[in-house]
């Protein structure tokens, strides 16, 4: 059983749904960033604010697996994990159907904070705020 | 016959397009931005830069006529014409479908220019770069 | 005092923020859009089901007024109200930012039926769901 | 040196971009998809064709790495690869900024096809069609 930290209820919106009459794939990494940046602010971060004060975390790499797709009027619900390897921030974000609880998307999102630009080893916004998830895993 | 000033051909992208099988309207919007920045780049403006100056070139009305849906694999041009009319730059832009020049949107953005958010006037950039346009038109 | 006939919450998401820092403006179609659907579901109309029985509700016509931008983290009300004007469905939709109810855009939506991409003078399944709305306005 | 097979140019629309003032990462995405698209189209193979006859190609998994972001204006070029992998037709995709050609995303995108949603063991259509490349690479 995944240990998930964090969930955020969604709904498909028909805009996001493609010719093929299922959402389009591109809308899958649109609803884990919005899962991300509401996680961070529910932890008093501001993905918005971060950028003002020269902070930007950055996606590295983003690995999807398309399960079943998600179609107009679905809900659905982001969970998400986090863990820390070496400078990376790993976010473990799994989409399921609502109310079957499918899985729809199985999603990893390694992210990595930037200073003006330049990388940084760490950051210490994000590790104080979210020292009890990252102790837990490392 | 109006007396366009500038043009951009573009092809629609499946992702554009909703369930109906045709371009989503919102898309429109984008493809008029998208003409307009290029306008604007041709002629040494950039929408960007300005931002960065503190000036934002923002839409206050936009109104948008759809004729004919455009769908998959169709090519189009988007073509403008530039009107000053008060403190607001009016861009009236249309875009036909190819290669029948059917007319598929009308449209009319209404902008206005911001300095660190006050509203400007008159924005000596654009007036200047745009000088021949505008005297031509009022 | 207008006299909105539904209303939906809904936040912005980060993604839909553009360079200036502020939702882009297509994203106001996509929200009032939202909001339509929305209201069609829960009167039991779904635009899907409908667009596989051959039946499109299609935007003839769509006007915004801008009045002040949403940013990152706001959360905001899209309110409707309905009228039958002729052969057209005409949605007004507000947008007004929470919590001080600042109107954000104003907008009217004009939108009419076809049946296998001809136009219907009028559209049965929307004419009895929403009887009660129209007949309040005509 | 990677044996690319198609390569398509494509320049950056300033609604790429989110508040950071890059191109938001799910608009990779979106190029990848398009540039799959024009490649099948140039071969003679619609996406959308394809949809209406029951087949469907779909993205089973992704894996996009990151390098440098794309800003305003940019330009860039997508290149793409194709392989078969068991019942995957698998789609290297990078994405190179110009003038510079600098890397900006490498992407991996496997994909399956669908006949009325059941998974093909292969796809006639495209086992035809990309018979050169596909025998080169296996």
């Amino acid at each position: 059983m995944i240990d998930y930290i964090y969930e955020l209820k969604m709904k498909v919106r028909d805009y996001e749904c493609d010719l093929q009459g299922i959402v389009n794939n591109a809308n899958y990494q649109h609803y884990t960033e919005h899962c991300r940046h509401e996680f961070l602010l529910e932890h008093g971060v501001s993905f918005a604010d971060l950028h003002q004060e020269g902070i930007d975390a950055v996606v590295a790499r983003i690995n999807i697996e398309f399960k079943v797709p998600l179609r107009s009027r679905d809900e659905f619900i982001c969970r998400l994990r986090l863990e820390k390897q070496g400078i990376k921030y790993v976010f473990f974000q799994d989409i399921y159907r609502l109310p079957d609880e499918k899985l729809v998307v199985r999603c990893q999102v390694d992210t990595v904070c930037t200073l003006n630009g330049t990388l940084m080893r760490t950051c210490p916004q994000l590790d104080e705020t979210f020292a009890a998830y990252l102790n837990k895993t490392n």
